[in-house]
């Protein structure tokens, strides 16, 4: 038996990940399963107060890069904090949002390049990938309709299509670089049916591991 | 003619790095050169800030790969601020510590390795090395005793000593690489006589540039 199962949910904002995950997290609780479920900064406070420097209005000055170089020292400690020594006491762990948020949204979105920002995730989670990532697969418009009703509308200009639209793109390219961990999950459908979809992977995954 | 000059001073702690640079900024600025001195953060508020987290002593749980992947997002922002604006001026920019203390310190002395720390570094900086750097050569102990005239001798213990070794060492391996762009001044002369060495190094590779 190896130690631990690490398995991430990604996809573009709207795609649903966070219900999604919660789910899978509170049914294999309910089976018994040794389960941690988290997202950074995730309670760790080094990596709270990294967190907060990013996300300060206040800090409009702030380069694609710097911004790229604190999300790899933020999960760096997430991980050596939390999840590590997680999977060290063979826990199964979620985790929302991992390596391959930074490589569509900075990576591709932002324009930095996906091997630039592989090299600086590849340092802080030092070869640690997911075995298994369940991408929440979306339509840009559809995923975007979602959002639309969890933020103020006039916010949602041009602009903001045409971003969301890179991250899809962005998702669809660091998807095909790392197929053999991705397990792709259709979040065009109802939200009980895409939980139901992602719920079953899971299962097959982790009876495969214990 | 090339645009800006970018000066580094390195070595380790007790080489008289500040007392050197400042007098080589301070003669260049009476010649009436064009000269930018500064040391990271700089005054730079999101460099401040992420310098804030490094040294608060509070973060005892910090990873040496957070404190790695910090001090490459302060000095990108650093960068991005100060330097290359300086630079794109046409000035001489003098800076004291850049991407060779990380690898000495982090990089060798702390274990995490030349590569990876300077991947990171690559990552940050964009290519842009300084044209020359001035390495402040001493023998350990003495450099270890210089420090020792300024700090408590009891904070000077065996592990003390056996750190700075290591970053004498490292620093030997970084220059070593970087031999191309490395001027190895003799700091354990007299501090009037480093002074005019760095001195007399810094005005042939200013005429050159001019």
């Amino acid at each position: 038996m190896k130690q631990g199962l690490f398995i991430t949910f990604e996809g573009p904002d709207g795609s649903g990940k966070t219900t999604v995950s919660r789910y899978v997290y509170e049914t294999l609780l309910k089976l018994g399963y040794p389960v941690l479920y988290t997202r950074e900064p995730g309670g760790i406070d080094i990596a709270e107060q990294i967190r907060h420097i990013i996300l300060d209005p206040k800090n409009t000055a702030m380069d694609v890069k710097t911004e790229a170089l604190l999300y790899a020292a933020s999960r760096r400690q997430h991980f050596v904090e939390k999840i590590k020594p997680a999977l060290l006491e063979n826990k199964i762990v979620l985790c929302d949002r991992f390596v391959d948020s930074s490589l569509a949204y900075q990576g591709i979105a932002r324009g930095i390049g996906f091997d630039e920002v592989l090299s600086i995730n590849e340092f802080a989670i030092e070869g640690h990938f997911p075995d298994m990532t369940l991408y929440l697969e979306v339509d840009a418009q559809k995923g975007l309709s979602r959002i639309e009703r969890r933020v103020f509308l006039d916010r949602l200009d041009q602009e903001a299509l045409s971003f969301h639209e890179k991250v899809v793109d962005g998702y669809k390219t660091v998807m095909e670089h790392f197929k053999h961990r991705v397990v792709r999950i259709n979040a065009d459908q109802d939200v009980i049916s895409v939980q139901q979809d992602a719920l079953e992977e899971v299962l097959k995954k982790v009876k495969e591991y214990v």
